[in-house]
């Protein structure tokens, strides 16, 4: 099964609507409107079905994930009828296939990070091979498929991030590896933008990165139910400007999705709805290539069974930034 | 004006209901039922105006702030009619005022971020001179007024710290200093717990602290409506069963309350029901101290004209960690 969100525009806009498909191909099946039929089906009047249907398939994929089991049930339900009164018409436009309680970014390819480490001049910190190391990302900074990508204006340096996106579809604490796949809805692909100049400033003061993430996180083009793709052995390739960058492999993971799920999890909530980032592939952005990103660039990413998702840089624009600050007394604060 | 969250007991379990008042003493409005009470006044069916009040009073505070200004205007109508029968009656539970959509948390206090990088032998980054440095930390590990702080598996060396929390009662993006406080809903205490132990290993990664972080921040008792306090120059004190650790004051902040909220909105969206940390007061943890914190103290931080914020430690429990992993190639991945 496939889950994904498209944009549907009536007298209040544009909402988004939450479609199932068995293949990416389609059809896809606006899935409010699947379950609406199905309890109309089975007696409910026609306003009393289109209420339980909203409370159970909102427009929000992280609120209807919360609904637990329920929310499946119907998926496999609108699946099941196929109904072709609930096929999605024409072209429709895929928006993020989820808009998450939570997004946290893990760096689990040891290629990738070592090289990060080595490119600035630092040495690979031991902590790396201990756990699972992570940051919490801005939720209000994810886009979906085809949408342009805002170049902040504090920014000269502009790079992608190949990885592979791990949709929690239920709540838990403290959960073990050996049952971190209850716990998976699937699996999405991510685009983790990054303004690398003002990365690295940030990263010096150890809080790590924050304005230089924030602008975007693309996700999509969709969601992989779990049972459909084994995450462990997907080839991950980037394409910029048609052109292939990248070829990669999610099986040369050091830290594996279950150990991530788990770790998460330790004595603190995993919400469902959560956006897990595997972190960077292998060779799965620019500065590992020693390439750059340009306004107006193409940026695809493309991992097997889970699709292409593609974005275009957007142009740089005006902004404010503070005024330095003088310290209060250098030979105080700087250790000599 | 005052705005808090207390604990109603129902058929459907504890629920929070938004309060209201004009001073922290009381009376505390119970602000929807003074809401479907405006309503029916105002010839309203009793079913109809539940469903309104509810829709513009939720439970939750960050969805009523997205409200805009339809929510400001039923609290301060309550406040204007203050009907005895929507007083809360007795000794209310206060919960998180807040259930942020996002939470970050600053370094704004230079003796503070200064001694942060002396105490760990490293020097002051230029960058926090540069502009307010910030990460994202965990909405699923805020936590009230009197809860429990749940103690990690990892930690062995517990923390407190001293902040004073901004709530953004409005969304908005590239928002200018000057205009900030169009944005800011309230302030409220801010206790950022951390696992110093793990804080510290997870820092030297460069990616800012997260597992260190995540398990407990505590924020309340109530927010107090920003033209209530003068965010500029508060009293700030944190006490340790009973004895006083740390008096400090907001006017030492380097970077003001509105350089935060601007930065955070530049080039990327600030949400309405956002909380934005401070950072540490000056002197306002116990790292500062030379002190720390031990399974079953009580933790106070008081913030002039935001109340008391009390919160007694846990006790250590058993979780998992991963296993430590052997690096590839300790030659390639070290400088040497």
């Amino acid at each position: 099964m496939y889950i994904g969100r498209v944009a549907f525009s009536g007298p209040d806009g544009v909402e988004p609507r939450i479609v199932v498909a068995e293949n990416t191909a389609g059809p896809w099946l606006d899935l409010r409107a699947a379950e609406r039929l199905r309890l109309e089906r089975r007696g409910a009047a026609v306003s009393a079905a289109r209420r339980i249907a909203l409370a159970l398939v909102p427009g929000s994929t992280a609120a209807a994930l919360e609904g637990g089991v329920a929310f499946f049930e119907a998926a496999h339900a609108a699946l099941a009828a196929g109904d072709e009164e609930v096929t999605v018409a024409g072209s429709p436009t895929f928006l993020a296939p989820l808009d998450p309680t939570a997004y946290r970014d893990f760096m689990a390819f040891e290629d990738h990070f070592s090289f990060g480490y080595r490119w600035r001049g630092l040495p690979v910190p031991e902590v790396l091979y201990e756990f699972p190391v992570s940051y919490m990302g801005s939720v209000q900074g994810i886009i979906g498929p085809e949408e342009e990508v805002p170049w902040p204006h504090f920014c000269e340096h502009m790079d992608f991030e190949l990885e592979l996106g791990i949709v929690i579809g239920r709540s838990g604490r403290d959960i073990r590896p050996q049952d971190a796949h209850h716990y998976i809805a699937g699996f999405t692909i991510l685009n983790d933008f990054s303004a690398r100049d003002i990365q690295l400033k940030e990263m010096a003061a150890g809080l790590g990165p924050s304005k230089g993430k924030h602008f975007a996180t693309a996700i999509g083009p969709w969601i992989a139910a779990a049972g459909q793709v084994t995450a462990d052995n997907l080839r991950m390739r980037a394409r910029i400007n048609g052109e292939i960058w990248c070829d990669s492999s999610s099986s040369e993971i050091m830290w594996p999705v279950s150990e991530i799920v788990a770790w998460a999890s330790a004595s603190e909530h995993l919400a469902a709805g959560t956006l897990l980032g595997t972190g960077t592939a292998n060779r799965g952005c620019g500065v590992e290539l020693g390439r750059r990103l340009a306004p107006g660039d193409l940026v695809e990413l493309d991992i097997e069974g889970l699709g292409v998702l593609r974005n275009r840089m957007g142009r740089p624009r005006e902004g404010w930034t503070p005024v330095r600050r003088q310290r209060k007394d250098t030979d105080k604060n700087t250790l000599s």
